[in-house]
């Protein structure tokens, strides 16, 4: 399937084995785990072959981790609370892996403030793997590039994974169907429609965080908190056992990121106690499957060249009235499966 | 394919013939159209190819019509606003048909008050015809025989249609994707959570309607008027041409459906005028079209033997997360491909 003949599975001077990937990850390389992530987003079909070797290798070799969500419009101050909470888990003898789920993500544009310094601190201890977003494909594609990142970085031994997501499109229910706990960052005040929140989000959502809950905030936080702690009260709860709740937090001063951490370890307990979390976490992965299976299928059905053709005649007929959908189906269907 | 092999395609005495369908709704006979829809509905494979029949033989003949959905919360005054529409209508010589999208509309249901008037003024009506919601299947199941039916009483001159729809799940979704404009029914001064808004819908909305601006609520109305008037000035125009607005009426006192009518026209002559209208309509087609043939992939795929057995072992090996996803996908797709 390569398009260099000659050269099929061994290693270049430019390229590592399979085996040299595997080993680096297994020895917390984090260059090679640089290197093993662009591997696995690159379209070439030889770097997916690979890939999918790398990742199968790895698999048992994945840490117990927590994967977290943490979605939010811009300027909510994900990355600030992200840095925070990465650098308490750090002090806790934790390794942190933060990625992002899509390219519009503050870890790699930086503040609207044109602030430099965004997860400077973090970025510096050798146990962080700081990961900017995927510049390349579809939400789809990005998400799920995400996943297999997600999975080789545990194999790389980070147990906490925190996903940045911004509140765009599909993005936070993809965020959510590849984590455990899912945090809603807003800020103090302001109106629904302004925090960007879907009704679908408050829905997902384990913990939602007020941050920013410093200074002259803080008692329109309190009441913030109190209003989306009424909204939850009227939802079902998305975790078996846990119930949602509202904290408020200021990551920028670092006050009560503590209170949100011993959410996680509340969170954490509760669910795995009750089976919840692995159960998650199973369905989770046979989901991943059903979707790539219905992807695959898809592309092989739209990339035959007699469907492509029988296509462009019926589209032509439907956008023109001339044909119902529901014939046009049934015809390139039959074409497809030969009746 | 028919499972009475001995009556494959003659009418019996119970059922109508192809030709008797097509006679009777081009005929303006609300019973057989009425007999056709249910045909439509059926689940049975015969009555899917008699329909599929139907449906192309009446496609010439649809009448130039404007398709409605009016979305919102139960207890927003939906049928009633509905029925003030209709009647509306009736004077302006048109011809209405009132649809629901879901099993949950208010249709069938009744409101929570008992009321037993529900549209009965409308249902008097020659003119009018109104079709309780479908019962079975899926809400895709649901929303694809809507379109169809939307299609057969286009046919039998109806050229007003109305689609009731309630804020659930994807059917808000399924309405505009079939549909020219799109009307979301609010209530005064209720917050948006109790609302129902998720923000999607926003963003898909032709026209907001405050329902019940009548007594005391007046100046709630227009308050609640000037704020989502508000919200709608940040989002794009969901139809080329149209700026999206708010408006307030009584359904109940019969006061200012006048102006929603008005709106109705307004938006039905400038996208009609700039090419939108009839553009729309064609993508919707082929949308669908796409949509059908994607949903037969999938239900081809998964139910051959030889799929449905590796499937249930990948399944296993997958939640007991001994196999990584992607490469049971690639592994039950190199089945079905004979790779």
């Amino acid at each position: 399937m390569g398009n260099k003949p000659h050269t099929p599975a061994k290693s270049t001077r430019d390229e590592l084995s399979i085996a040299e990937h595997v080993r680096g990850v297994l020895d917390q390389n984090r260059r090679i785990l640089s290197q093993t992530i662009t591997k696995i987003e690159s379209q070439l079909p030889r770097h997916q072959e690979q890939s999918d070797q790398i990742v199968q290798a790895l698999l048992p070799h994945r840490k117990e981790s927590i994967r977290i969500a943490v979605s939010g419009i811009p300027g909510a101050g994900k990355s600030t609370l992200i840095e925070q909470l990465g650098l308490l888990a750090l002090q806790k003898d934790h390794r942190v892996a933060v990625l992002a789920i899509d390219p519009t993500s503050t870890i790699s544009r930086g503040s609207i403030m044109g602030d430099k310094t965004r997860m400077e601190q973090l970025a510096q201890s050798g146990k962080a793997f700081i990961r900017p977003s995927p510049t390349a494909g579809s939400l789809g594609g990005v998400a799920r590039k995400t996943r297999e990142t997600i999975s080789i970085c545990e194999a790389a031994g980070y147990d906490l994974i925190l996903i940045e997501t911004v509140g765009v499109g599909q993005s936070e229910i993809s965020a959510r169907s590849m984590t455990d706990m899912f945090l809603l960052v807003l800020i103090p005040g302001t109106g629904d429609e302004l925090q960007g929140i879907k009704r679908g989000v408050m829905e997902i959502t384990d913990l939602v965080i007020i941050n920013k809950a410093d200074g002259t905030n803080r008692s329109c936080a309190l009441e913030t908190q109190q209003k989306y702690q009424n909204v939850l009260h009227f939802l079902t709860p998305v975790s078996r056992g846990w119930l949602q709740k509202v904290e408020t937090c200021s990551a920028l001063l670092n006050q009560r990121i503590d209170i949100i951490w011993e959410n996680i370890q509340q969170f954490q307990k509760t669910t795995r106690q009750n089976g919840f979390f692995q159960q998650r976490r199973s369905l989770q992965a046979y989901q991943w499957f059903l979707d790539i299976v219905e992807q695959h299928l898809k592309e092989a059905f739209y990339s035959r060249p007699p469907i492509q053709r029988e296509l462009q005649l019926l589209k032509e007929e439907i956008l023109q009235n001339k044909l119902f959908p529901t014939l046009a189906a049934r015809r390139i269907l039959d074409l497809f499966f030969k009746k």
